[in-house]
């Protein structure tokens, strides 16, 4: 009932540019790695695996490629034998972790009150 | 290098309800009925439909239910004669859109310097 505008009325190429990149962001993955890194700075593969529950090498490799694709990741590989590649957030990274972080916050404050909703929508049947 | 806990280090229990429920709400159909609510207050299923771009009408479906599961979203059936049925966001729903609020505005933003990182990644071949 408001007159506040709706999306499709704001500039339809910023709208879709938008959204294609919240839906390539907005991803757990992604969020966990902007999370992990944010914490702890600069991480090998093996580290980063460790510290993701449940991911598969295969998707942390493809979500490493697709946040160094967006410029929020650097990948250095160091020239030793065995060569020793590490990974760490850029400035863009590091602050698109921050913007979400306000979105971890909220799960962690309200997953009680999400887990009552769940359950009292399943017990209606 | 740092000494900063990792998330593996955290009570795993919370940290799986935590990815769970950002797996969840990290979705760029949610993120945007949450967006789309928080502007308009209440909306019937068509307006709603109308305002998030690109959406199907079984996306939309799926989605609606399963942020009324969530707790995020009020379904409001009106008994009139045809029946008629609107949409508004909880103070949880709010919330959450509150939350994801920094995203979007990241976005927004940093939008040209995702499009030349990733100019130059795809150039760099």
């Amino acid at each position: 009932m408001h007159p506040a505008p709706l999306l499709k009325d704001l500039d339809p190429r910023l709208n879709a540019l938008v959204m294609d990149l919240i839906g390539r962001v907005a991803d757990k993955w992604t969020m966990t790695v902007l999370e992990v890194l944010a914490e702890a700075g600069t991480l090998r593969f093996t580290r980063l695996a460790e510290a993701v529950p449940g991911v598969s090498q295969k998707m942390l490799t493809q979500t490493l490629r697709a946040m160094q694709r967006d410029g929020l990741l650097l990948r250095t590989v160091h020239p030793v034998v065995p060569p020793h590649v590490d990974y760490r957030l850029t400035d863009l990274g590091l602050s698109l972790g921050e913007a979400f972080c306000g979105v971890w916050t909220w799960a962690e404050v309200h997953m009680e009150r999400v887990e009552s909703a769940r359950t009292a929508f399943d017990g209606r049947g």
